[in-house]
């Protein structure tokens, strides 16, 4: 089968791999019927770390073709759900509603042995605990949507979640990737009054103002935080949702918050520590997040994509087969693209 | 009258100044009939930042002795809890419990031009919103729990909430200073099943287990993380209060923080970034706090100290009048003295 393998730097090809199949009783093996490549892949991609011949993908909606012997809730013919994480849903922290601290969690296409979702089909580890089945065709109008719980929509509703975003409030949003796209419809959905997107690509914030951010910020650093001060009568934003992962970022979405507010970090971090230790103690400011807890998110955020009050798969602007995925990354990364979507 | 005022390293005294008096309608002339000393008084005295002549103390109670053309709640006479710091009580963030954000704060002893406690009287700003009476008698047995009220009590309360402290969950309290003491009290006051000390001084440990304080962990760095998640399962703790304000103890705090749990700081933070930003984020943890928002804490906390069922006021072991207040600074600096009230 084809699957995609990060060489190195700029360096990702589609390759003939062996066929996925089962392993663990617990495995599924999913024919992937959609996949999409993440801003998270763009790291690797630009040279960070990775194993050699990394399989690349975590997110997908596909069908189950087969199945382990321990395997309960899922049967061949499913057309699922696969989170970037597996977990096996019945540890305390699965319990819990986290189930990316599964004690048995893998993150798909970045653990080693693990296999990728830019592909034709994966090996799914805990089938059961991981894969969230779907009451709709391989070919719904709505897949690209549905396609977005498995990492973006989840991973800014994670951010907004960890904002507090709530009725009535301001919330900005740090990065018009398309996770931070995600973190305004999230914001949206949360009820903010306000939203302020930072953010500086003219598609990506006309994408923005329809999904609900009320202002805009296009200046950076020193520059950016003025402005925002100026927007909320010199206090900060309640919430703050830091969508890129950098520490620059990160001291910008410190800076902008009000006292008492929350930031929702969810930008894979690119920084060893979290800046600006005093002025978020003298304000009060609680600074939170991390991997989504995706599997946990779909049953509440569902509902809403099925019934059409949420459209995240506007944040895909292109749609790619296999052999179509190493252009997708250059486009994702040269900004030519807000996020490509894959049909193997 | 006199007051404290810092010179520099370990060069603390008592002298006379001009008296205190009334300056803005809105103050109040209060009479200290009990102060005390703050371990974050500590970092001036060890040649921390500090500005010629500070005043110093920033926890009392005291009678009313004047108040302002336009105080409206208080009247001489009245004796009254002076958090450390002053607040309007009417602007936004006081109206949503975070006084310490107050448009108008000042930090008692710490802000130029404004008085300190540790002295015979003092001028507090803000009367009505500031000072709080109390339904006691000036030498009530009480004073020292009610002392508390002002700053360190409140501050160990601020860190357990912050830390989400909740019925069944384990805490960790990093610190056995009388705010880390104050934490266990707080930690245990809202449901903590499982408390679990990091410090390692024999006078405080037992007093920590009398408060409450399951566990008591007397390792440093890896050691103390290794042994905190021993007493976990390898978890962690769902709360951690760090109430040292160190590097380290927040990098402690962070290591030993449960996947999906929070570290409330309360320690002044003698740092500029917050360590492990990457293993916080991927155990998605949750890192607050600030200065406790002491005045909005004390209607919360004071039927508890009324009624006896808390007692934070054992955490001072050592009494004296405004000249022993130098060699309270030497007692608690040696590790001698946990915490030292203050007679004028």
């Amino acid at each position: 089968m084809k699957a995609t393998l990060m060489h190195g730097r700029h360096d990702v090809r589609v390759e003939s791999v062996p066929d996925a199949t089962l392993k663990e009783p617990t495995d599924a093996l999913v024919r992937v019927t959609r996949a999409c490549i993440c801003g998270s892949d763009l790291w690797p991609y630009n040279g960070g770390p990775n194993y050699a011949g990394q399989r690349m993908g975590h997110e997908a909606i596909g069908m189950v073709e087969a199945v382990g012997s321990e395997v309960r809730t899922l049967k061949k013919g499913d057309l699922v759900i696969m989170p970037f994480a597996s977990s096996d849903g019945t540890c305390p922290f699965c319990r819990e509603a986290l189930p990316t601290a599964c004690v048995s969690v893998h993150f798909m296409g970045n653990d080693e042995g693990y296999d990728g979702a830019q592909a034709e089909a994966l090996r799914v580890p805990q089938a059961d605990g991981t894969l969230y089945p779907i009451p709709v065709g391989e070919d719904d109008a709505l897949m690209p949507s549905l396609l977005t719980l498995s990492d973006v929509m989840a991973t800014g509703h994670h951010a907004a979640v960890v904002a507090r975003v709530a009725p009535g409030r301001t919330a900005a949003v740090v990065g018009d990737g398309a996770v931070g796209l995600c973190g305004v419809i999230a914001a949206r959905r949360l009820g903010a009054e306000r939203i302020i997107l930072l953010g500086r690509h003219a598609d990506r914030i006309a994408l923005a103002r329809e999904f609900g951010a009320t202002d805009v910020v296009s200046d950076r650093g020193e520059e950016a935080v003025a402005r925002v001060m100026e927007l909320t009568r010199g206090e900060g934003a309640h919430s703050v949702l830091e969508c890129v992962g950098t520490g620059a970022a990160t001291d910008t979405a410190i800076a902008i918050a009000r006292p008492g507010g929350a930031v929702g970090r969810v930008g894979v971090p690119h920084y060893d520590a979290i800046p600006l230790a005093q002025p978020s103690f003298f304000k009060n400011v609680v600074v939170g997040g991390g991997p989504a807890p995706a599997r946990a998110y779909i049953a509440d955020l569902l509902p809403d994509m099925l019934e059409g009050r949420i459209q995240p798969g506007r944040v895909f602007d292109r749609t790619v087969g296999l052999d179509g995925v190493p252009d997708g990354y250059r486009a994702m990364n040269e900004r030519e693209s807000i996020k490509v979507m894959v049909k193997p």
